[in-house]
């Protein structure tokens, strides 16, 4: 198997050497809470996307406000191409308006009682309705819920899955959670002990390994085809896990995240049964992260399909065996709702001992933001061809979803013009993830000044363009391959895809 | 040092022995998640607070929906004295009504733009600013914010600290968390290595010791003065870390809950310096969760006062020393917003690099939810004397606290006119944790059915009456003896004592 260049779960040790106010100034013995004395696996979780280059770019971003620092800068605005958050300022994705009219009522229930006549003025029908039957479901949006979430939205969930997939749900199975990312925490926590390997897409979002260093579980990287879209090969599954068994590892779970962050891929049926069948050969957890299932850009040639459903049509055998956790989230899809913090989780084939735990656990941290669940509700159960809201919300979602697909096939056109940079297009998500062909020089000169060849690209970008970009170092890589993450949430892009362009071309023909 | 009855963190090994559904249906093989493989640390976590109670209690919530099933149960309603929900339905503490207005408004920015004319005639012109000037900072409700939470709440935190304390806060010390409960475990996992000790009060709020298990830390308890209205002693503190460094712990930690949970001692400020000076002598990190600072009934007898205040008027040495980490909540105090999910935290004398480390780590998790994040900067800057709101958020906020005052002296006086219940008065917080002296032949039946005595209680109260509350065994307390924790939310307080009293009167009659 091939190395991957410089790890994002290793790079982090340079760190321990580091040390900067260790000791109590009034005494000069050392603090109690020290990089030497803290939880050391802390040290080791790396997470690229909310990193150095952000930092930088928030301190753009503060210098751009102020007038005379703002001067000495080559560009006027800051591109965050760098988090996949579509309803960050400067991006023009609009909330939806549905969501929003039904959420305000929630939050202030006055508005549908002794207001009822002005908002009556002002908001459709189905809205108002659909906020009283929450309300009389949920009641204060400030109260702490069941721990699994509310069970009216579990139900409601449940029968999305069963409308989506054409196979039964059981709402006791369905937890909602405060966001995809919690949920997959919680899940790899509760189901790794420490040693235990758990296969991930190389690259992947790095949500996982940063969790994986955390909880002292052993990540085994298989690698993603770029060739062939970023496809996955079965041959190299199969390798990963026969290398990891014979290093004495057990190999405990398998991510898959489809439609792929950052590749943008989207697994075909036959792909997907090949992962089902090696989970069942080789008694493996199969977490499935399918946040970016409503994000397809042409469901005709290659349409979503759920892991729950594939699992399920299988041989009874397989069909009702092979554990799965299938995980979704309000933060993307057309809603792009990350700051309200909501999601769920399906358990397929687990235990009932094993899902009373993670109850328990659930528990603990008591529930899921209400508004979260609430826009859980609103994801699963949008409005209905016929109802008041029906025709803005398709023209809303419509226009987000257009955006996204059309943003990312023009960017992806243009990136394959260039000299030195080849894009594989997406069929899916939200980013693409263009190859550098960083020069041997540059590649010298990040190794002098310690940094990955492409985080040194990305930096450089970032000063000269104010376009953020995350590098490919930051979610695993082939070794001696570098790339770049970039949204297709940004508005004006010919403007920056310019920008890009011309900064690229500066960049090879400077270390050529 | 005594021992703890039935220790929370230690019952739950039972669970190992149980089997259910551990192998698939289909080919009888193991299941890849049994309690036999997951991460042990879990099977010892204990969580009573939403135990086998919580799901008892919420079966007849269900039951009493069905009038057929409603007919044979000797109650009419459930009785939710188990949980510090202030919201929950049942309860009648309703939310703050400028908190709602103005989050409405962020919810549903339309209202403040094209609506804002028919908004004017039902809102006051304080909210609509409050919301333009907030909308104005964080943009969207649904993006995502900075990790650590959106710098202008921050700063207002930071202020808010300052005026209560008169020390200055520094805002890039503080952290938004998704209530304090998530700051514990953010800060509980980061400070301790598997194994090192944590000092934590007994009676205490069972979140300390679940998360421990989790994390592998080693939990010293320290035992409260019920005697002396469960004041802290300091030679019991010192004796406790004595014991823990002669059996080679480490002790890292040191948890105070102030005013406390489930207890209601509000610790004086010379209490206080002997802990701070206690943390300085063994070099202990102080944790103070500090959510229940605004429940306090007798202000000018005992005031809240804050261990940042404690810390920083010591002795120089001292007070640039101590590390700090103080808990705060919008979930408790007047305000209840449990289900929205926010709070801070403040580091104090924490090393930079510490603080490097706790925000990648809360990077990770991407950000708070943001509508905890608006929930908390209204905490921290209600509406001012003067302000069109101000009159009407005086009137509720008061009444709430006036309510949980009123109803916890009432419920202590009338729980120490019975025979075999004692209980201390509280100084603050939500709860009460009355005595109960279990008769020896009632503490013989319970070990024969294999429960603590005062979860047997709990549950036959609950059968009895449909009134919850959480045994004192989940809290921990000393060897031999019983409690109960009841909060003073529940409205009807005359009715539902006296259901108690009935109940408590039988118990004893019967098992004397």
């Amino acid at each position: 198997m091939r190395s991957i260049a410089r790890p994002a779960w290793r790079i982090a040790s340079t760190l321990r050497t580091q040390s900067r106010a260790m000791t109590n100034q009034a005494n000069g013995r050392p603090k109690v809470l020290t990089l030497q004395s803290i939880n050391q696996a802390v040290l080791d979780v790396q997470y690229a996307v909310r990193g150095e280059l952000a930092l930088k770019a928030d301190q753009y971003v503060h210098a751009l406000e102020d007038p005379a620092k703002a001067k000495g800068l080559p560009f006027d605005k800051v591109v965050t191409a760098n988090i996949g958050n579509p309803q960050q300022k400067g991006l023009n994705q609009r909330p939806i308006t549905y969501w929003r009219q039904v959420i305000s009522l929630l939050e202030n229930p006055a508005l549908m009682e002794e207001h009822l006549e002005v908002i009556k003025s002002i908001y459709p029908n189905d809205v108002i309705q659909r906020a009283k039957g929450l309300y009389k479901e949920i009641g204060s949006i400030g109260a702490y819920t069941h721990s699994k979430g509310v069970l009216a939205i579990r139900e409601r969930v449940a029968k999305f899955i069963e409308t989506r997939d054409g196979y039964p749900a059981d709402p006791e199975h369905i937890f909602l959670t405060a966001g995809a990312s919690n949920g997959v925490s919680q899940i790899l926590g509760l189901s790794l002990q420490p040693g235990d390997g758990c296969m991930i897409p190389i690259p992947q979002y790095p949500l996982y390994t940063a969790t994986l260093s955390y909880i002292h579980g052993r990540p085994i990287p298989y690698y993603l085809q770029e060739p062939e879209q970023w496809s996955m090969n079965t041959k190299v599954l199969t390798e990963a896990v026969a290398k990891a068994k014979e290093e004495g590892v057990r190999v405990k779970a398998l991510v898959v995240i489809n439609p792929g962050n950052p590749t943008g891929a989207c697994l075909s049926r036959e792909a997907m049964e090949q992962v089902v069948k090696l989970c069942y050969d080789e008694n493996i957890l199969l977490l499935a992260d399918e946040v970016y299932q409503r994000n397809i850009f042409d469901p005709e040639h290659r349409p979503f399909i759920s892991f729950k459903e594939v699992v399920r049509s299988m041989p009874a055998e397989i069909a009702n065996t092979v554990e799965l956790v299938s995980f979704h989230s309000i933060s993307k899809g057309v809603s792009g709702e990350c700051g309200r913090r909501g999601g769920y989780f399906e358990l397929v084939n687990l235990s009932e001992d094993v899902v009373d735990q993670i109850y328990k656990m659930a528990s603990v941290t008591l529930c899921p933001p209400v508004s979260g669940q609430v826009g859980v509700d609103l994801l699963v159960n949008p409005p209905k061809p016929g109802e008041e809201s029906y025709d803005q919300w398709l023209a809303e979602t419509t226009l987000t979803h257009d955006n996204l697909a059309s943003r990312s096939s023009y960017m992806c056109e243009r990136f394959n013009a260039l000299k030195g940079m080849s894009c594989q297009p997406a069929e899916g998500a939200m980013y693409l993830f263009p190859k550098i062909d960083i020069p041997p020089k540059a590649v010298e000169e990040a190794k002098r000044i310690g940094k990955p060849a492409d985080v040194m690209y990305s930096l450089q970008l970032l000063d000269a363009t104010g376009i953020c970009a995350v590098a490919g170092s930051g979610f695993g890589q082939e070794a001696g391959t570098y790339h770049l993450r970039v949204t297709a949430l940004c508005p004006g892009v010919e403007d920056y895809v310019g920008k890009i362009e011309q900064f690229h071309n500066e960049f090879m023909a400077k270390w050529a």
